[in-house]
Formats: C-alpha cells, sequence, structure tokens
C-alpha cells in the first residue's frame, strides 16, 4: 500500500512565523503572486492559503537552490537573502490570507 | 524596476488538458492532496483551484528531477511515469476545482 508519509518539519528547526512581520516583507512576493496572494499570472502559483509548513519547505528549496526548471531562477533570487524568520513569517503570513 | 516576467509555456509544447481524463488520473494524487485539492498534511500543498499552467511547470519540474528538497522525492516518483498528456489532463482537473 502506498506508505502516507508525514514529514512534518522538526519545530526546532523552524522559527515561529510572525503574520504581521510577514505582511510587512510580503512586498516583493506581491508582484507576482497577487496582493491576495493570487496570482494574476497562470505561470505563477496562488499562494494565499497556502499551507505553512508547505511555504516554509519551497522557500528553503528555493533559497538552497533545490528546486529549478519553470519559473525556480526567478523564486532563488527572491528567496536567496531571506533569513530563517523571514521565511517564516512569510509562510505565516501568505498561509493565512483567505483561499478565494 | 523588477521586471515582471510572463513566462507562459508556448502552446505547442503543453498538451491540452482534459478535465475528466484527469479526474480518473487524480487516484495516487488524492492520497496526500485530498479528494478536492485540500491536502490535510501540512507539509503537502493544497493544489485544488491552483493555475494549471503552474501545477504544469510543477509536475514537469518533478518529473525532470528538477525539484528536490522536502518532499520533492515523493513527487519525483509520482511524476515520473506520467506522460505529457497524464500531466495536462491531471492539471486541468486540479486547476478546475474550486480554491476552499
Amino acid at each position: 500500500m502506498f506508505a502516507l508519509v508525514s514529514m512534518t518539519l522538526p519545530a526546532t528547526l523552524q522559527a515561529d512565523g510572525d503574520i504581521e512581520a510577514g505582511k510587512e516583507k510580503a512586498g516583493p512576493c506581491v508582484v507576482c503572486h497577487g496582493k491576495d496572494g493570487r496570482a494574476a499570472i497562470e505561470a505563477y502559483p496562488h499562494i494565499g492559503g497556502q499551507h505553512e509548513a508547505y511555504l516554509v519547505y519551497a522557500l528553503k528549496a528555493y533559497k538552497e537552490n533545490l528546486r529549478r526548471g519553470g519559473q525556480a531562477a526567478i523564486m532563488q533570487g527572491m528567496a536567496a537573502n531571506l533569513s530563517e524568520q523571514d521565511i517564516a513569517d512569510l509562510a505565516a503570513y501568505f498561509a493565512s490570507l483567505e483561499r478565494k
């Protein structure tokens, strides 16, 4: 049977995200992902209301150049200088938005 | 100024997705991503109502092992044997679901 693997990040490895701080830092993100996390451009994902832990995974993968292909080059640049706290705050903010 | 790059896939490179065919093929996907494309597990992304072109990008990146880190190993396995048409159908199906 397909083994359902639940791989949540160990809490010690992940900073606690601050939604308000994330909102302050989200300026560059909304250019492509939209003010409410709904991307206007088809090639960019909606991220509003996405799972917080997944957003942390994705941002870290871009930061560590583990994601290539498609728009990855843009996101690598965006994530390169993000700190652990920035990533946690941005993930908390966009996860807090309504999925619409 | 940040150059907004719109990189939609050239139509010739992308098969037309068939929503019903995608629904038939979605069995393995819903185990992690949920029947309505809402993942129950925090580390997996919601994909219901996601942009179709983005889903095609992401599936191709997993298939071509261009995405690593986080859950990528699972997705590489899932995408490895998908055809161009499978990818288009699955993307069309999950994009057609309501974002809730």
